[in-house]
């Protein structure tokens, strides 16, 4: 716990980014943007979902953080991603790139391949995603992994190493990577997996405590410790999968910094 | 009722349903997207939004049953349905076909009309959607049907004889027929037609199902019997429409075989 | 209050709304769809979501009232809302714009500017975007406002006597006017800024109340206080952002003639 501390002060974290209301625009998938968006809003920073291609890169630019999901992508968005990738990356502002479904999908994982070459701050996935992006091959169907954080472990250190960010498997215990250090984060409740869009939220939640962090291992192990720590308080009132989700919000407001000094955070 | 158990052994499908947890390939409208996905998690299926035309064809030949709802169609999307129903229809995956709104638009009107060619398992919708699609006429003013579901009866029969499959009309009392059987589903609650969305998640339900059961007939009735069910316990704790709907997904989640078999399922 | 119930009878309105039961095309952003819907449900109107080039046309004139809402506009959705706008103008059907982030953002302002140039019957929005659709310049960042809603008094009237309509700024309290005479509506909840769409819903009940009343000002005006009053039952009940956005729903759908005639309304 001591050694956890030393890698990611999880109360100033949660200080900064109550301060720093961080901006995080979002080119998400349709599927989830309001649970997204009010997740954001939920931990204090605030939510904008641009995706045209005529705004996307503009926006990006005064935008704290940016997350880019490529759940439901198409052309159009496929555009506006790329421009918000190259924005960010130009302004010197931090991106997180969520390649869900990537591996089975042909059109998105060559998207994603593409973007993952454009240095995202962060990449958030499950572990199929992550052994898929790494090009170390995986079998997942859709937007569920059948392989767990661990097996996903030396994948995620050689995408990090390829990036030059952070990368981050969701799991039963999350596992986060810069290629040198590792951390785990515990907790959680199986409810996350059976509430659409909760995996898509914590890569947005991400974003903005790597914005107000300004580091994207800190900010990621943040994201992650307080998504599992909102978790298991909302499946301790939660009567199902649908009041789970309203109480899980609720959680992520109530989740302040001493609460999240005490979540399940060790290194690898 | 014993006769309504000879044509579909209700617990048995939700046993069936929970042990394949079939994934849904759901083209679906935006609005209705969430509540969809959620509503697949609650009852135990796993949920994929794909509609891009690059990669809706693939999918849909991977899935365990594909959802195609015209809601908020347009020619992207349109695009991607058709990739989806041929490509269903190659690979021998059911798929359900939903005509929001079908009739008064003429755009979605006849993409619908090109759709149902395609043979779906199942078409669900209300009267007037139903009796637009059989040609029969009718008056609907968008998503509402101003005809009840026996006013269709000899229209979904027509048309369940012309795609050699099943028609599912949603109403006060739900009627479901593959031309020759026909079974009443009762029950419910009027809360679920305050529910945006609840209408369109059921067509995802009936995808799963008949993906679980094998048997288009079976898994319809099923899947309207879960609803109903769920609808009629999510009603007598909700406090109105918007606690309904959280209550809705934990009841879907929580009817197992015995209480499934308990439906107001009766042959016509 | 009496001269409040001189401009607008909001027992009349609430009691028109729930017996007309006006059909409302939203041609709206994404991320807020659902509860829109959600939103028109619960106050006894009726929603449709109908954003296709070919469609929206048809579907304005045979609605009973028009919501075009910027949020996430594309090249397809623009052209579908420039469609609309004429259809509605042509069928006098009623039509409120909502121009999201109108301002910092070129492409949207410019549609925006395109679209008020077709009278529309209320424009609603925030201070920031009030004021940048005004021509007054403004600093947003996004779907915030970085200014109050009396700030934006001059510039709403100035536009309002541009477009001939009714001009809506959302704030601690709002400020609807016609140019002429302005009214003030307290009360409300500061959960309502965190639920994403609640400000984007109030314009879809702004085009039901116009439709239901016939008049612009009080239509405008009832919507404004409806969700006010809603806000302030919800945030009594709610444990966190979560759980009230559905007992907002809850409370949209009790809340009577006799109720919204003891709303905070008064002339400015």
């Amino acid at each position: 716990m001591s050694d956890a501390v030393e890698v990611v002060d999880l109360r100033a974290a949660r200080t900064a980014l109550r301060e720093n209301a961080p901006l995080v625009h979002c080119l998400t998938n349709t599927v989830v943007q309001t649970l997204t968006a009010n997740a954001l809003l939920a931990v204090g920073a605030a939510p904008a979902m641009v995706d045209a291609p005529q705004e996307a890169g503009d926006f990006a630019a005064v935008a704290s953080a940016v997350l880019i999901n490529v759940g439901t992508v198409h052309e159009r968005t496929a555009e506006a991603m790329r421009l918000a990738a190259r924005s960010a990356g130009a302004a010197g502002t931090p991106w997180v790139l969520d390649p869900v479904a990537v591996g089975p999908l042909a059109y998105r994982t060559a998207l994603a391949g593409e973007l993952v070459g454009l240095a995202p701050a962060v990449v958030r996935g499950n572990a199929s995603e992550v052994m898929a992006l790494a090009g170390a091959g995986a079998g997942g169907r859709g937007v569920d992994s059948t392989a767990g954080a661990d097996d996903a472990g030396s994948a995620a250190a050689g995408l990090a190493a390829r990036t030059g960010g952070v990368v981050a498997v969701s799991g039963e215990v999350d596992l986060i990577t810069d290629g040198t250090r590792t951390v785990r984060v515990g907790g959680g409740s199986a409810l996350l997996t059976r509430t659409t869009g909760a995996g898509c939220a914590l890569g947005a939640l991400v974003a903005a405590y790597v914005a107000a962090t300004g580091d994207p291992l800190a900010g990621a192990v943040a994201a992650h410790a307080h998504v599992a720590l909102a978790a298991e308080r909302a499946a301790a009132t939660a009567a199902g999968p649908g009041t789970f989700a309203a109480a899980w919000l609720d959680a992520l407001d109530a989740v302040g910094p001493d609460d999240l000094a005490r979540a399940d955070v060790r290194p690898a």
